[in-house]
């Protein structure tokens, strides 16, 4: 990528350069992980379902409405060099996007794919109270599509984010033993990571055991780890709002044939897969991919997941290795994690990420692919 | 509250009474707390922005799609006697509604006012490949008004969060001194909650100190504590889906004589507001007296958020104490949380939560309001 749009300028030169061919005077975005991308403001935004800021941003200027609680916050937290002029007052927020609109002359003001459906009505009654009539197209994922792709200062927080993680994965491996519930290993776990410098975590945990790991969305419980489990962690560390991704399946005591077969499979699975990624392959090819290896060996029907996605801000963005279509570029941060889980006995998962080149793709991640085993 | 209607049966019953009143043939439900909600389903959400659930509910039927993730999971963890028809295939989620609301030849549909826009105007193109013509009104927030009233069920587990949530501030009373960096005594107070029964946090801690009390949703930092700094908490406990919330601010070492007024201002400001709650009241009202009392006293301009809000299974539920006008109910649960900042010098909120009666208002949280001083 020209390093001239890399940080929050070039991300803001990208989203002009987008609304230029298609034809937008404006785009009005509230979701804020594109709020953190687009102003760099670190440690500014919560993430939750309250959509407290609204931005209106047109060729020549960059509004950004905000609460009275997060207002001196950005203040401090803006790069010095930001565009963006912060408003805050009493109004009601899909008003305040019609002012920007009337004051600006936008007639064409594209919008996210997931405004909620009151904001998005409220913006046409307060246009159509100013007597404008404006469209209100939706962004197509265009700015997923550009956030997929990450530049340097990104790729920097992310493989520290992972570098914590891998860490805490090697903490681990002298934590676990039997007598421990799935709980006090989550405990553990996410302790470590916010004593290593960890912001947050990149999502809840999942820590898992026994047939429990046959669930690939197990919630942490109060079982006990007993000799001969599988041991499944799916977690990562926040850092400056960026994310890790990672997955391991460890065995407690010595392992079975049955659960070395299952292992093998799985991390073959994931380095076949791993070695066929390159800009340009298409996702989709690297899911059947996985399918195939895994469908061969007879268990298609113990893999019910996508093999992977784009990690940055969220812990789920673009591009996808699933059954969409999507183009993988270089740049783009993927996770890769094959999964082949038995109802009742277990199951295992691998998961690496990393970032896509031209020619292949580099792991952030540094821990083993071999099966690690607890002594006990 | 008429005791049939405690649980999930109890809550469908109430959805269907509104539809009934409202006109409306089915309602689709996607919001994640909606749907714990409305299915009694424990450990199962994830509650992230990926929407992988759509319902569809009638007079007669209860209808759930979900993708293969959760089939296992939602099979496992819905209650014995739910109405729920689980359906999982490959199918789009917008196309799959409108073929409910053919097969239930539906024709009044409402839908969640935050449904997403890209969702919203897919279901439109499905029913109209389906020939079929229907409107999608939205549900205005009945929804979250009948959620704010809560069930026994509900104030059961609440309870049960807010006594982790005390016990913790017991803990970090004999934890705190100087020299620890906020994220330490984040690290320590997170740890201790889920050690002691937290299935996960509230929402992420805000554990500020000195100047950064400011800040009402300060990130935690690495700044030191130091002899004379506030020390502000505001955290909770999540429990079997549902959420505590409390704030206390602590003093390290002896308080000076304006930290002491300081906080007398915000004790006083909380006590009187919580002795004119009861059933009936118009919450707005509640947090006007809030800013009377602050403004009186020359700190209205240092008082910039609202009084409380409804908490549950989402941490910000109605109603709310702020600028909107809100008739309160009884069985809603609510916090009261005054708070005066003054900035590069520090701030202090005191916050309770509790459920409000015919009478009055009955906190669950337990700890003191007497301002704690840390000894060194």
């Amino acid at each position: 990528m020209d390093t001239k749009l890399n940080g929050p300028l070039g991300r803001i030169a990208r989203v002009r350069k987008m609304m230029e061919e298609r034809g937008y005077d404006a785009v009005v975005i509230r979701d804020e992980a594109n709020l953190r991308w687009l102003t760099g403001a670190k440690g500014t935004f919560d993430y939750t379902f309250e959509f407290p800021h609204v931005t209106f941003i047109t060729a020549d200027e960059c509004y950004f409405h905000t609460d009275s609680r997060y207002f001196n916050t950005f203040q401090e937290n803006l790069p010095a060099d930001s565009p963006w002029k912060l408003d805050m007052n009493e109004g009601a927020m899909p008003r305040w996007v019609a002012e920007r609109a009337r004051d600006t002359r936008s007639r064409v003001i594209a919008v996210e794919d997931d405004m909620q459906i009151s904001f998005y009505f409220g913006i046409m009654r307060a246009l159509e109270d100013l007597s404008i009539t404006a469209s209100l197209p939706q962004l197509h994922h265009d700015l997923q599509r550009m956030r997929a792709v990450k530049d340097d200062e990104e790729i920097a927080l992310m493989r520290h984010a992972q570098s914590i993680t891998d860490a805490a994965f090697q903490h681990m491996l002298t934590f676990i033993k039997p007598g421990l519930t799935e709980k006090e290993i989550r405990t553990e776990l996410e302790n470590f990571m916010f004593s290593n410098g960890a912001d947050s975590l990149a999502f809840g945990s999942i820590v898992a055991s026994g047939p429990n790991t046959a669930n690939p969305h197990a919630v942490s419980s109060d079982r006990v780890v007993q000799r001969g489990d599988f041991v499944l962690m799916d977690y990562g560390a926040g850092y400056c709002d960026y994310r890790s991704d990672m997955t391991r399946t460890v065995v407690v005591g010595e392992p079975t044939p049955e659960q070395l077969d299952l292992y093998a499979l799985v991390r073959r699975t994931h380095e076949e897969c791993a070695a066929a990624v390159h800009a340009g392959v298409e996702g989709n090819d690297i899911f059947k991919l996985s399918r195939k290896i895994i469908g061969d060996a007879g268990y298609g029907d113990y893999y019910n997941h996508g093999l992977g996605h784009g990690v940055g801000i969220d812990i789920h963005e673009m591009p996808n290795f699933n059954r969409s279509m999507n183009i993988i570029e270089a740049g783009s941060v993927i996770t890769i994690e094959p999964g082949v889980y038995l109802p009742g006995i277990g199951g295992v998962r691998l998961e690496d990420y990393g970032v896509v080149t031209e020619n292949g793709y580099e792991p952030f991640t540094k821990s083993t692919h071999e099966l690690q085993v607890i002594d006990c």
